[in-house]
């Protein structure tokens, strides 16, 4: 059993920093490493050996340390957040996921802790994201590329910096990329409380663009509407409000959205289609109610709707980082200047197996899970 | 009720040259015309006084003279369709459709009858259609300003020239519009027993490019095939043959295609979403099965579909003429060519009512029924 254990060890520590069998294979034929190697602290991880239930198949797992080779840094982990597609990767169901057995997390903030006699422009201390991000941030010591990490300002709150990946700059492309919007314009999104919601309203008002929010009917909605108000919102609706004979009567001093965003599904995407002025496009970026979309063939006829999808993940794989980067220090600046904000909640690691099951839904609503290490 | 009746018949005859109240209103006050007025024969024409169910509000009305002005030109219908679209602009449900009372009718040919005297460049024998096509075409004899009217070659079989700008013209336009295609490529389409589903077939081949081809389950279905096959059809499936897990494993010698067409909905949308490639992109130009589309949220995320739409009159109100009339001399040279051809049934206009019945669906399956002066 021990010696079962150690190989299951052996691989998974090998997984984290390699990833290409070929290359793996190579360090297993040379496993003695030279006694002067600089070395990697363990590191405390949440490994998941099978896709499965994440609250089943994961578990805290000390990895040996790993060689920091002359381009790797060894970074420190600070903060990384539960994401919904961190869940659908362990769960087995996200189209592109690290081969198990794996480390938790794909995006986070650490602290350089060393660095390979070859890096240049890094030192320890300095704080960096991976971007792209790339698995295995749930873990107290992560070993990487020098040109996986990309430095940012330590002004940053450790939360937002943790976060500004996948949800705010979710945001952002989505508002740059498919519609040119002037100031004046409008969009319409439904899920309007998620943190890509949230980011589009603030991204948007700064734009001089308004925007037309959707939300789930629930206790407190006055309460949700108020709050995203105060973010800029400049008409919020929970769906049942929307069942009118034209939704479009409901706005005042505000074109019609040549634009919509689509996180949910359903009905909810229905009505955001309703919005949309003739020409409009929606781009699909989540489906939370598991519920298609379902269009009527005269919307793309004599309306010429246009639907579109938006995936993170493939669009940072095709563009070059440069681009992806100055895009997040656009938005870590707007955050540092108080323009750029959304609830988060603080979980110390050891509370990880807590903070998941509220990233499940097991314990109602909760803000972002997000892991201090 | 003798009065009445001229009454109609007055109101009907200017609306059939003007288009807009204020003009009808200046000839009202100016019913005097010069003695030397060229006039065009009294026209036969297939009228409707209100919008309803085509067998029940259409009548055949003889229209009296009218005065063909300096740059109008008369001319001497020789043949016309009836499409779905003129069906459903009587009916009153289609988007964009003439004030009434109105002649029925979108598209035809006819011969030049007489000219305005500042008329240029067209003469009484010519053969022209009406394009962009245009209104009032189910009569004997139509006078429109000279620039409604695009010269054909007058070797063109009739019922071709007749019927080329609304089924063959948007194959074309959508084939170039929405997707780079190259020699090699593949399309896939459902409702491709329609006319433009077999223009899109022979466009495409033309190109070099494969055609998968999606056709209702009925008896006959072999017979279908063979036919589109003779027509370059690659391959041709039933919606039942399509019960599979991964359609595209029936593809043999094609790459997966990258542009689909739509003109039925429901189930036969669904098919054509899942024979696209990665990144493909479906434009509905129709929706005869009256049922929407449905499609998976992870449709647009994860496999980055579009989804798009075509309406032929839409574009043809922003584009230039020009554009137009090149593209189709283009494919009035491919009729004449024999390399574009489909199925089509001459009436002669005295038995309009029963090819309104065929067209209607009242007598089961029928070609496209063009009606002959």
């Amino acid at each position: 059993m021990a010696a079962m254990r150690i190989a299951v060890l052996k691989s998974l520590h090998r997984t984290t920093r390699l990833h290409n069998i070929s290359q793996r294979f190579l360090l297993h034929r040379n496993e003695v490493r030279p006694i002067s190697a600089i070395m990697s602290p363990p590191s405390m991880a949440v490994v998941y050996d099978n896709n499965g239930p994440p609250d089943k198949v994961t578990r805290m797992v000390e990895i040996p340390p790993v060689e920091v080779k002359e381009n790797d840094i060894c970074v420190k982990v600070l903060a990384s957040p539960i994401n919904p597609s961190d869940i659908n990767r362990i769960e087995g169901v996200y189209p592109v996921r690290p081969q198990v057995p794996a480390v938790g997390g794909y995006e986070g903030v650490g602290e350089v802790y060393s660095i390979g006699s070859a890096v240049r422009g890094l030192s320890p201390g300095d704080w960096v994201i991976p971007s792209p991000p790339s698995s295995g941030m749930w873990q107290t010591y992560v070993v990487k590329e020098q040109s996986v990490w990309h430095k940012i300002d330590k002004q940053t709150p450790i939360e937002y910096a943790a976060t500004v990946t996948v949800n705010p700059l979710t945001a952002l492309k989505m508002l740059e990329d498919f519609v040119k919007l002037n100031s004046g314009d409008a969009i319409v999104q439904n899920g309007a409380t998620s943190i890509v919601g949230q980011c589009i309203i603030q991204l948007a008002r700064i734009r001089g663009v308004h925007s037309i929010n959707i939300t789930r009917d629930r206790s407190g909605a006055d309460e949700v509407k108020e709050k995203l108000k105060k973010l800029g919102a400049d008409e919020v609706f929970t769906e049942s409000q929307l069942e009118v004979k034209n939704v479009k009567s409901l706005l005042t001093n505000m074109p019609e959205p040549a634009l919509g965003f689509n996180c949910v599904g359903g009905n909810a995407a229905s009505l955001v289609l309703k919005f949309l002025r003739n020409g409009g496009t929606m781009v699909t970026y989540g489906g939370m109610s598991k519920k298609p979309i379902t269009v009527s063939t005269s919307s793309f006829i004599f309306k010429d709707l246009s639907l579109r999808g938006f995936w993170l993940q493939k669009w940072m794989s095709t563009e070059k980082a440069g681009e992806c980067r100055n895009m997040i220090d656009h938005l870590l600046g707007l955050v540092r200047a108080g323009k750029l904000k959304y609830e988060m909640e603080m979980v110390p690691f050891n509370d990880f197996p807590t903070a998941l099951d509220k990233a499940l839904g097991k314990q109602g609503s909760h803000p972002k899970q997000v892991i201090a290490f």
